[in-house]
């Protein structure tokens, strides 16, 4: 059975404009992949309303799984949860459990829950809370869309909450070898071990360093037998410069 | 008038699986800013080519300009050009005047322009090359795409070497007032300031260091005077935890 598949929409006029160096993508990637979920796509949009609805809507329809990461905070520039009811044609409010949430936290801090605060507590009908250790104001689950916020921190904390919810695959099996030639000089021998092994994925992946270009080649499947044969026959083609 | 626009396809499943942490896409970010031309939208799609003509088609649509990374080198997963070429519907094969530049670098390195490597030569019937002063196998410029590579050091010098040709925007001013309060604290300021400046675009970006909350706000526009008052608002405001 193929594994389940998943995509990222990272929502914020800040990583477009190149304020802020998105690190929440890189994160959920390697969570994912651990977890034997396919990240299948990511797309970055502005917090712009018919861009964030429309990307919820696509991403939703193509893939098992949606994660969303931005725009849940207090801000007039928050505007994800409800993009995300208009995305499912789902009511939005203050609902009580959320806002009972904050309203513990903020008595406990001495911190006023104030009408900005409110809005963290706006969540669509029908949503299931997802609980932040880190800041207390949740994200929430739709359909097959996890709302969660854009500070790493928290991000990471709402991950860690909604992953054991998910039912995963197999984790695919993987093996790098380092070959310090440039791409064309092995390209050939590639493509005929991607030939002789179907069953694998065979990445090649260029790099730079002091100067001189290599590749690293990633070896990924569920065979491990055909994994060590590969790696094998690399050392043996490359021998000195393969490790 | 509205400055440019732009979107970025990131292809590699090696960004997907969480391998590689991209870092292209946040350089993009920067310069397309500087340039006055804005990043509306990035999508980090797999080595498949049925999604990344259908990313291609879609995002060549939408906005002025879109910029690809990734997928261009001599292996067998390197089906980026070719998948450009389906999505214009344009011919492709290897062309002389890529074979060229092919030719004279492996002769100069003494190395071999072997089939693996003529493949970097394969470059769509139209397209207009770009220069690659680092490893000389060449971008192309096709309809409003500019296809690079995803070597974060081959990337850049592309980009540099395509950026002088578009024509940009009014480079946007900005200016950020840090304030060490949590965004909650400061909405109802914030909202009644967006209000009062429409012609001012004013981003609230949450933080959290050594456990507290605080806040960059960020202040975007073409009216220098315009961020002026908005900046001693805030510093009034919050006088004391602002700067």
């Amino acid at each position: 059975m193929p594994n389940p598949t998943a995509a990222m929409l990272v929502i914020g006029d800040e990583i477009l404009s190149g304020r802020t160096r998105d690190s929440n993508m890189h994160h959920l990637a390697g969570v994912l992949t651990k977890k034997g979920i396919d990240l299948a796509e990511v797309r970055v949009v502005a917090d712009d309303r018919a861009a964030i609805v429309a990307a919820v809507q696509a991403l939703s329809g193509a893939w098992d799984h949606v994660f969303t990461s931005g725009g849940i905070g207090p801000t007039h520039d928050d505007i994800t949860a409800d993009c995300i009811a208009e995305a499912f044609g789902a009511a939005i409010d203050v609902r009580a459990d959320a806002r009972a949430l904050l309203a513990a936290h903020y008595k406990r801090t001495g911190g006023e829950l104030n009408e900005a605060r409110l809005r963290m507590a706006r969540i669509p009908d029908g949503a299931i809370l997802i609980d932040n250790p880190v800041s207390i104001a949740p994200g929430f689950s739709i359909g097959n869309v996890h709302v969660m916020a854009g500070v790493p921190a928290v991000f990471e904390a709402m991950v860690a909450t909604v992953m054991p919810q998910l039912t995963g695959g197999a984790p695919l099996q993987s093996d790098t070898v380092r070959i310090d030639r440039g791409e064309g000089d092995i390209a050939q021998v590639l493509t005929g071990l991607a030939k002789a092994h179907p069953e694998l994925s065979i990445g090649s992946y260029p790099f730079q360093r002091k100067g001189k270009f290599g590749s690293n080649i990633v070896i990924r499947g569920s065979d491990a037998a055909a994994i060590s044969m590969v790696r094998a026959a690399l050392l043996e083609a490359f021998a000195g410069d393969a490790e």
